[in-house]
């Protein structure tokens, strides 16, 4: 089968590889559509170390091709959606309420991590009972696909924020995860949602998934005005949808006391990630901060799905581009380097 | 001033009484809105015993008229809100995290209780800096009063139901907290809403209002249409907001393992409200069972506020019936006997 | 192998049986020490309706005798402790939250329930590497076995029971469960813990175990005596260990608004458990009314272990009868006739 | 009255100022013990900026003298304990569950901060009914007076660290406040208690209230120590107790994935608190900072005595000095300069 592959660091492509081997409670699914992530690029660029020949992509939908003797829920035919995230539910980590973290930090991000990803025409997946949902029939694939991680990270952003019912949240970029960490503080039930970005079609997008008002940094300063927009008071859920020192502090510095920043930003860079000493308070204003990794799991996919099905949101306007497979090289460099007001790229198997 | 009394058990009308005087920390306000509430006929029915010419209501909004030397946050001619529940905040139970039950089990529950109510043309509120919200110039009287009670308790019931975004909600009976209750899971989240009701309008009502699903009770199964509709699991979460034996039952029933009953209702008869033993999992199915009063205070009134002002909601959709404070009398049998499909019966004065 | 079996409601004996084989996950154990548990009377009285020839008993520990060939974490010649509950991990109900509900209400209870239980000389357990842990060298068969049901199920009532440090709790009923409840509150900090019993013997183990006060329910009116303990207020947390209507009612009773009632005990009979309208508050109080099953898994059972380790506590003192497992019948006879005072009887073979 | 100052940054001594009177709500309290703690150096050397004759102190007990006219719970006679922290109750920060912020950040820190403290021979408290519990006839001035601050600051680092039953905790600096967290985590149920702690009469008190095990940074390393105790797997809760940006930074690596780093120092000092990026799981490894400020009110001070009355805990091993408040000048100058092995300084009246 056809593989897009990081080569080695820095270096993407196609590849021929046979198609994966299920174990006894695992499946391969042939791939219908995927998208490309920004991890991808992080990876790609290095961010998780040196891989050599690793099929790239974990956000997949398809249909089953094959299953392990011990699979009971799924089986040949059946589309279905894989989660970002393929946990080990019987380890230690999904024990104690944290299955992204099984067996290792991270532990559950295993596509084009520790194993190949969803870039493929097939791709296997561990433990298919628990980490597999069907897809209903209304729901088209290139929707579902949304909720691998795009979904599920970005409205984790606004679960983990501890959003009281009618209160003000504070997202800060709206890039993709952003955007659903915007649609997400409305799910939850914000009073105002404020979305901090300086790109216009961003901006805009903000406004339909939520935002009720949009700050742009680069011709206001954010703490300002949102303590404008909060009665001087700050926001009780600062979502960090970055990853940038920056971006962090301002986080911490527009939350009030008792307040969350909720981090779903992957920080690539630097030794450290830095609290503002003074305005968390000295270390007492009761401002919690709070991460998480993309959940995952059938349940959280079959959860995702249904807010797709009764039409609480379509993230399918953030398919700014739609390649085939076979484009993949022009596809990839496209969401790579940011090109023609890219949010998301889709790829059709 | 006219108030609108209960003059002993079953017997209401209308008294001249005094304008109230504030204490140090207490407000008089100028009554401009009120409504009507189920629990006013309850009160006139017996429901918490005797009372002698108690000024009845519990939901309303007006004008600071004067406050007490210690009163720092609202002065006379504010727009003002305050919320049905009026702590004491520095009670035990407030400092414990339940202000509703302050100084005893529903202590916060003054208005038409403890102490006169607002269906006067003034009313007093106990520690107004704390009790008393202003309301936003983009807010009408009309929707402002409804936050004291019905939005507070019915979404109550939704944020007490610990609903997993994405998860299913039955709300029992679509009365007017109901209906908030239904309007609250969507608030919070939920992937499917199921409202439980007979009478037409008010499924027009709880479909406006959020309800995926409408299940008439006179004509199905209740318990086998919400497993079919949860694909044989049952609710993550059921609000019971009518406050009958038989409803919290199937309430008990039709959630599955590991979820949430959230009761909103009122119980007023019988010497016990019933779990089904078998399936309240013989006492080990983790299905949870909440309880609360309406939340009140200033931060309270005002987050729901935010609600109105950003238009999440529009509960004067609820308003059947308006009258003007002298047509109390009739405006008080619509609501008691139910007439012509009433919902909410709005006074102005 | 020999095996102590329900023949059918109301009939026990040994009966021959093959030593089981493990599947790709599991493990078989073969037993060392096992306890008596009062569910295993409910069980051989039909409590959990008819069984043929099923083996016994869910409190088990023993050394590895065979795994599958996907296990991992453990192998032949492991001490080792088995919950009593072994949930499917992977099962919705376990991603969300709630393992001991796998599969269906109360699913994760396979032993001597939907599978033969642990009163042999070998036993079945499914998913070993996230239901088994290790036994440290410095406890004891006899001590360890105590973690698989007693410690889980007692500490799980006073951690559902969410006790304020410093707070106030009433155990009803001292039977092993709640004896472990008693012990769980304190160790969760309650700064009072009054235990209601009647049997000198289990009151004196219940003082042993952290009970700061008896109330002997024969003697003296429980709801007065513990208002009185707790200057009129009601306690933070009740814990209902016996599993009985009526006992059931004086936990909601004796629990103050805010406060939490922590169901632990198995309710055998009846159509309803019964709540106390008026002392409820009228659905409206506050009162929180939790349940659950005794959580299992490996992380749950090295927690466990740790306490033991570290001397936290002593279950042993509950081992009022010890018997060889050739002299089971008498051992189930004076457990389920609770004869001579007993508390525990365990069984090494 | 004599009372205790800072006169100006650098500088304190005794002063004569008027005996202070209670407005409506309040009470003033004759001075009988009080505690000198690390904040009150950090004060006088400016930690929060200047102040002029402003009473020093804000851990005392004493005899309520005079209180206002709106007072009900306590009156003149009543040996009374006041929190640290003494909130406004009615705050939005209080409604929104974190008194201590009321106001603003910290703004429930009112003690020789925003108002005179307590080493005077009479103190102010405001809101007295909230803010003041009665001392119970079994307990000794010398006693209570620890709940003020240290048990209420200790207990909160270990009840913030969401500690699971069996869980491993490591307490980072054993000072007073790190002493009592060491025995909050065994308070709530913590398997392993790890103290880190270099001063030999420090490790000493802290295996005294709990520690199992000491770590000693001067001759190990504590990262490396603390995974070798938890089996490769680093700690469910880490508490730093120091305030210094390299402990936060150890607590961070400490904590495995899943786990909380509760933070009760004070950070006094740099622009940043620096968590570790890549030991953060660069953003996503599910590890929660926590924070907050000595919980205070009368239905904390009620539980932390309940905690001294039935004996779970004795703070006075902590008092390692006593001295008369003619004494006062010397008393500081042994806390301040940390001299003869000091750990809490006790005056009395």
């Amino acid at each position: 089968m056809r593989a897009f592959v990081m080569k080695e660091i820095g270096q993407v492509g196609f590849l021929d590889k046979p198609i994966p081997q299920p174990g006894p409670g695992d499946a391969v699914v042939r791939t219908t559509s995927a998208l490309i992530c920004t991890s991808d690029s992080h990876t790609v660029r290095g961010g998780i170390g040196p891989r050599e020949n690793l099929t790239l992509g974990h956000e997949g939908v398809g249909v089953v091709h094959e299953v392990g003797g011990e699979v009971r829920h799924v089986r040949p035919g059946d589309r279905v959606l894989a989660g970002a995230i393929t946990p080990d539910w019987g380890s230690s980590a999904a024990q104690n309420g944290y299955p992204s973290q099984s067996g290792a930090p991270l532990g559950g991000f295993k596509f084009a991590n520790s194993k190949d990803g969803v870039f493929a025409e097939y791709f296997h997946v561990n433990d298919a009972d628990a980490n597999l949902a069907k897809i209903p029939d209304a729901i088209a694939d290139e929707a579902a696909v949304y909720c691998a991680d795009m979904l599920s990270t970005g409205f984790m952003g606004a679960e983990k924020g501890n959003i009281p019912i009618g209160g003000t949240v504070v997202v800060l970029a709206q890039g993709p995860v952003g955007l659903m960490a915007t649609a997400g503080a409305r799910l939850r039930g914000a009073g105002l949602v404020i979305g901090v970005e300086s790109v216009p079609s961003r901006q805009e997008l903000a406004r339909g998934y939520g935002a009720d008002e949009i700050v742009d940094f680069t011709s206001e300063d954010v703490v300002e005005r949102v303590l404008e927009l909060t009665g001087g008071e700050g926001a009780d859920t600062a979502v960090e949808a970055l990853g940038a020192d920056a971006t962090f502090q301002t986080a911490v510095k527009i939350t009030k006391p008792g307040g969350t920043i909720s981090n779903i930003g992957y920080f690539g860079e630097g030794e450290f990630v830095r609290i503002p000493r003074v305005e968390w308070g000295v270390g007492m204003a009761d401002k919690t901060i709070a991460t998480g990794l993309c959940p995952g799991g059938r349940l959280r996919m079959q959860r995702l799905l249904r807010l797709l099905r009764t039409q609480r949101i379509d993230p399918t306007r953030m398919t700014t581009h739609n390649f085939r497979f076979d484009d993949m090289e022009r596809a990839f460099e496209v969401a790579d380097k940011k090109l023609e007001d890219v949010v998301k790229v889709l790829i059709t198997f």
